[in-house]
């Protein structure tokens, strides 16, 4: 089926949306504020402004269906975002009130998944049937892709890649609990450990990298300090990455993916996080279950939230009008 | 679509072969001698003798289909037995050989995932869309069940559960790695270590449950021995099932199952097994995600070979005839 989708990337400070064909290409994008503050009027009225601005002269009917990618838990069946915390909002039926608004059918997902779907549609991904999606940003997140399809659990609550525990010692993780993946290799916990070891004392370049302040320690200020081979921020990197490794091998264990994505600004650092991944990942996994496996970046890069939330329409109504 | 269904669990040792409904119910059996050092047509001939003696009177055009299960590594889509060392056959057109003599069509599946299969269309899993079967026997091994379909993977080669990394610094597993759940968790892995500690002269109420022979300690005496508040047989069944809890902690945040099902002749210490790992699944995972979870025993027992291969031909063959 031809025709037109519109993606939707649900935050706590912006709605982006765009406009895509059935391939995932972009042909309009908005970005406005989601004034979530202001209330859930408020903020369905930039949602449906945000539509109508990159629906332009593009009549609904030649809109298949549109995709909303939002953090948090939501029920996908029921079209209701049931909390997320960017917005404040609690079984709130999204799906329902935008298609009340807009007079188009709505899909919900929650975003590490539109992601995940994103660039199996449209990106690194495409062609596969066992695909993992891991994002590694501030915090560790991810979608997984099995027999093509999403694995979403009883509840919506599956593919927590960053809250599966790879040290049963390790430190305390936001989410309360102990050595999950994401208190470990996350970009907030490589900037914590960075700035534990630069303030014990231990000399280092990363503090120079940071233009001696220890604020500017961030994983692209490790990530130049360990390029220029300083010890302290390699150990720190080492650590992180041996880690996500040992949560990339226990998924490949389980999957046997053809491929995984590994993306967020962590991922950025290039090289140095890949070839620390696949180091563990060797020693941990069998050899006939990496048999022309791949770890690679994203291709979506910064539109992986709106293009994901297009896969979301495309897989939802593409083939099922 | 009615009509019969035949099953046979191909070991190193026995075939064993069972003539079921639709139902997974079991109408006839037979057992035999694989006689695997006799080579491949004795064995295909044991096995086309054993599939003769389930279907008595049945008249062929009466059986729908034949599941094989077999462990090791088997290419489902071209029926082939990859490599399994029971038989030590590799690269074997199981389909092909068994179709040209019985003139039946055959499914293969390995068979971890066949009893997994079993206990979701027969047992404990029944009406469930994402399941996880685990096994903890002499090894750990298990099936997953995501979305109503086995998670098979790129090459066939994925739910070896038993090899994901709990601790990275944990003790040498069979493979080879280190810290697999099954070298700590697995029947062998308990019995090592409790033969270990009583080794050393620590005091223990094992070596009486074992009849003073250090190679009558197993799981089952060594669950005698806990059962009267021993301490050295606690503290090797607790560590036994810590881990085991966070491996299947960390399967629970991947998934959201609906219902874990663990099996295998350590599963039968009962209380102290699911009690262990219920401690450390509450402690490692969302609280949202175990909602409604179940952790039970299989119901299929020691038939869950035979059911769960004639499971493999329901599932192929039923509702797509």
């Amino acid at each position: 089926m031809s025709g037109f989708y519109i993606g939707i990337d649900l935050g706590g400070t912006k709605v982006a949306t765009v406009l895509t064909d059935r391939e995932g290409k972009i042909l309009a994008s908005d970005r406005r504020p989601t004034e979530a503050a202001a209330g859930a009027e408020r903020v369905l009225d930039n949602i449906c402004g945000s539509v109508r601005a990159v629906m332009g002269d593009t009549s609904a009917n030649q809109i298949v269906g549109i995709g909303v990618a939002c953090a948090g838990a939501v029920d996908i069946k029921k079209g209701i975002i049931v909390d997320t915390p960017n917005l404040g909002w609690k079984n709130f039926a999204i799906n329902q009130a935008l298609e009340e608004r807009l007079h188009l059918p709505c899909a919900l997902e929650n975003d590490a998944n539109a992601a995940a779907l994103g660039e199996w549609l449209f990106g690194a991904g495409k062609n596969t049937s066992d695909l993992i999606y891991i994002t590694v940003s501030t915090g560790v997140g991810g979608g997984i892709i099995c027999n093509r399809q999403i694995v979403h659990g009883r509840d919506y609550a599956a593919g927590e890649v960053g809250h599966i525990v790879v040290d049963v010692d390790g430190p305390l993780c936001n989410c309360g609990r102990r050595g999950c993946l994401e208190a470990i290799s996350s970009g907030t916990a490589i900037t914590a450990q960075a700035r534990k070891l630069v303030a014990s004392g231990r000399p280092s370049l990363i503090l120079a990298k940071a233009q001696n302040d220890p604020a500017q320690i961030n994983p692209y200020t490790i990530g130049l300090a360990a390029a220029e081979g300083d010890a302290l921020a390699k150990e720190v990197l080492d650590r992180a990455f041996y880690y996500l490794g040992v949560g990339v091998g226990n998924l490949i264990q389980i999957f046997n993916p053809e491929k995984i994505i590994i993306g967020g600004g962590v991922s950025k650092l290039g090289a140095v996080m890949f070839e620390g991944v696949w180091q563990v990942v060797r020693a941990n996994t069998f050899a006939h279950t990496i048999k022309g496996l791949e770890i690679v970046p994203p291709v979506l890069g910064d539109e992986c939230g709106t293009i994901g939330a297009a896969a979301v329409a495309v897989e939802c109504f593409a083939n099922h009008p």
